[in-house]
């Protein structure tokens, strides 16, 4: 086997065999291809596509490279969520308690932020104590014990793709539906859950900007996983507008709190709910009703054991940027528009997200919004504040803002867009 | 400028502007750009193509990467040749000397093999004590002194071509005609030659293996020249089956010396004189007669003289192969095809070419043809011998001429393919 010969085929349209998948992905990772070799072929990829076959056995390479974990000591079913990326998307943080409080086990491998979308472990850190890395025994410690666990995924998870994900990056090959669907599910198969739901946002603060691909997406990854045997469903659910009325660590994890304690915004628990509902199902979990588990207080009472069980006080302050800049409706009218992707890039300007992996980020940094789209807005009234501690930022933040809302005369006919678009399954 | 925009531009199918090109080449050449980069950006390319202004600014990049020669000093107008590489193609060998008889200065860069292709100065150095490496002064001197200089490219001309290749020809990245295109004229142009005819090879033992793709390597080429102030023609070539009777360094150069003493097969003779009458109409030469400078012995004075400039020896005996192995006829009947590939292959195997740049050559190793399609033959007649010092590779020679040639029916009508197939201006 030698790797010209892989590239040549992928380059002239051809299907790889699953011989030359799986020698690629072990010669990659260990080192035998070369890092120039792999981004001609993911180019390649890229751009002539891959078919059903070749994405399964792809995923399967990327899956035996690394280990794989294993929970069936559990005596509770294993449901696992993961979105693709958005602005104020924390839905990961009320959801993991809701549905471990109904009675699944939630192993939640998250990751951090890059570029203008926030990263679950980033929000969470911004908690004092709270720790995003746990062995493998921590983890189903905290997993056991408390009902649900979100932590870093191991090195030893799937090498292959930590390696491509890295290389994609640099070289301008991150937008391949079929190289993002296998990153994405090697890493969720080799976790071991038994059942995944996928929240695949469509919108301008997304990854994905059209619905067609998102569907594409979604499609690719729901094979994926039920070839696997994984019990997997996928949510299209809208990101043109931040979700809630925070993008932001700390912020984010105020707001999601308040849902837990059965407030909070009603576009973060309508897709709390929802996404729950299918995480219970796809579980095999009958009867449980996760609205009365945000109403009752025993979701919140998860969350506050599995913040402590990682070293976190759920009962400390949270950290708050040292500088505020308001931002005011220019006119009076009704906010049809407010761009998650302007939002998202503020915040990530003001200092919540990181340009490069290993730059630091501010726990209190980011954009709270006073007003979302549907809402009436009064000349003058705030619109959002911007948090940071370099308030030297502000004016490249507010740069990023210019044109992301539109105020139209009171009385204007204003549809909101559904929160969920489209479920495939 | 960043390297993932330039990337993105030509994924996503649009046009690279100046600034991007320059900068992408500068960069790589320094080492900014990073391998895996430009391979993602090189399989971009292949996949996505580059219009003709996108082509003379790549080249114009790769051209100011590095020096530029000069040959005003010279008091002949100067005339350059380069074949797209083929089996059995010695023709630069009888060609230089035969254009510089005829009044031009022939400045021949020259390469050396790499697969089944042989390279000229591999064939050279055949010839005890001939040396490839020049100065830019001794080459100057040769040129000027004998008329006809044929050397190994400085490092100095075209870095960032030399480099590109490298890269491409490990990350299946050679088959893009941009880029053919691109690093074939850098060279030329940056060599500082005043007229310039392209021999592009077509067929089994060459790098195009349609007319189709040739025809436009050919007018890509040729545009590039002519943009660039160079006299630029080019003749497309048949290469379906080996040129002359000999593939193989010390055989072709025997077969060169045969051509240069009035004698020679048919096929090289045309070549070399239809290649010498382009080359000094290119030149602005008129009234030279190339058959007479062959027939007459003056092509072969300066043979002798520019062999003995880069220290060689035109009267010294020749390298033989060690060992020979004769393959003979199975039937009697019309030879009617042999191919060029399988040749150039078995050549390749016996020692002749190498499989890495690093490797060394055998200057007696290679294929001796007896016949030539259209010729008759008789049942247990030679059709070839195969030349090598290593006899252990005699069956992999043999097993690459399994099926590459067909004898017909004695009496079956056979139509050679002209050498000549078409010319571009």
């Amino acid at each position: 086997m030698d790797v010209i010969s892989v590239i040549r085929t992928k380059r002239d349209r051809g299907e790889l065999s699953p011989e030359q998948i799986d020698w690629v992905i072990d010669a990659y990772t260990r080192g035998v291809v070369a890092d120039e070799q792999m981004s001609a072929l993911a180019m390649a990829i890229l751009l002539n596509g891959m078919n059903r076959t070749e994405i399964a056995r792809w995923t399967a390479a990327m899956i035996a490279s690394g280990e794989r974990m294993n929970f069936d000591s559990l005596s509770r079913p294993t449901a696992d969520k993961h979105s693709t990326g958005g602005v104020g998307d924390k839905i990961t943080l009320p959801l993991a308690p809701l549905v471990a409080a109904c009675g699944a086990a939630v192993p939640q491998l998250s990751g951090r932020g890059l570029g203008h979308t926030g990263g679950t472990l980033d929000k969470l850190e911004s908690i004092p104590g709270w720790r995003a890395l746990l062995s493998n025994e921590e983890m189903l410690h905290v997993l056991d014990t408390t009902g649900a666990v979100i932590c870093a995924a191991g090195d030893g998870l799937a090498p292959a793709d930590k390696k491509l994900y890295a290389l994609r990056d640099v070289t301008g090959t991150v937008e391949a539906i079929p190289l993002i669907a296998s990153s994405i599910m090697s890493k969720k198969i080799a976790e071991g859950t038994g059942s995944l739901v996928l929240d695949v946002k469509v919108g301008t603060g997304a990854f994905m900007k059209n619905i067609e691909d998102a569907r594409e997406l979604a499609r690719t990854m729901v094979g994926l996983g039920t070839d696997s045997g994984v019990k997997t469903v996928a949510l299209l659910t809208d990101m043109s507008t931040p979700l809630g009325l925070t993008a932001g660590n700390a912020l984010e994890v105020r707001e999601s709190v308040e849902v837990l304690a059965g407030g909070g915004p009603a576009d973060v628990v309508e897709l709390t709910i929802a996404l729950a509902k299918e995480m219970l199902d796809a579980a095999g979990i009958k009867d449980a009703d996760p609205a009365k588990a945000l109403a009752d207080g025993s979701a919140m009472d998860h969350w506050r054991r599995m913040i402590a069980a990682q070293g976190g006080d759920p009962d400390a302050t949270l950290p708050v940027a040292r500088e505020q800049h308001v931002v005011t409706a220019p006119e009076s009218g009704v906010l049809t528009r407010l761009d998650a992707y302007g939002v998202g890039v503020a915040a990530w300007r003001l200092g919540a997200g990181r340009a490069r992996k290993e730059d630091p980020v501010q726990a209190g940094a980011g954009v709270e919004l006073h007003a979302k789209p549907g809402d009436t807005v009064t000349a003058g009234q705030p619109l959002m504040t911007l948090h940071t501690d370099t308030p030297e930022k502000f004016d490249y933040a507010l740069a990023s803002l210019a044109g992301t809302y539109d105020i139209a005369p009171a009385g204007t006919a204003f549809s909101a867009t559904p929160i969920v678009l489209d479920r495939i399954a």
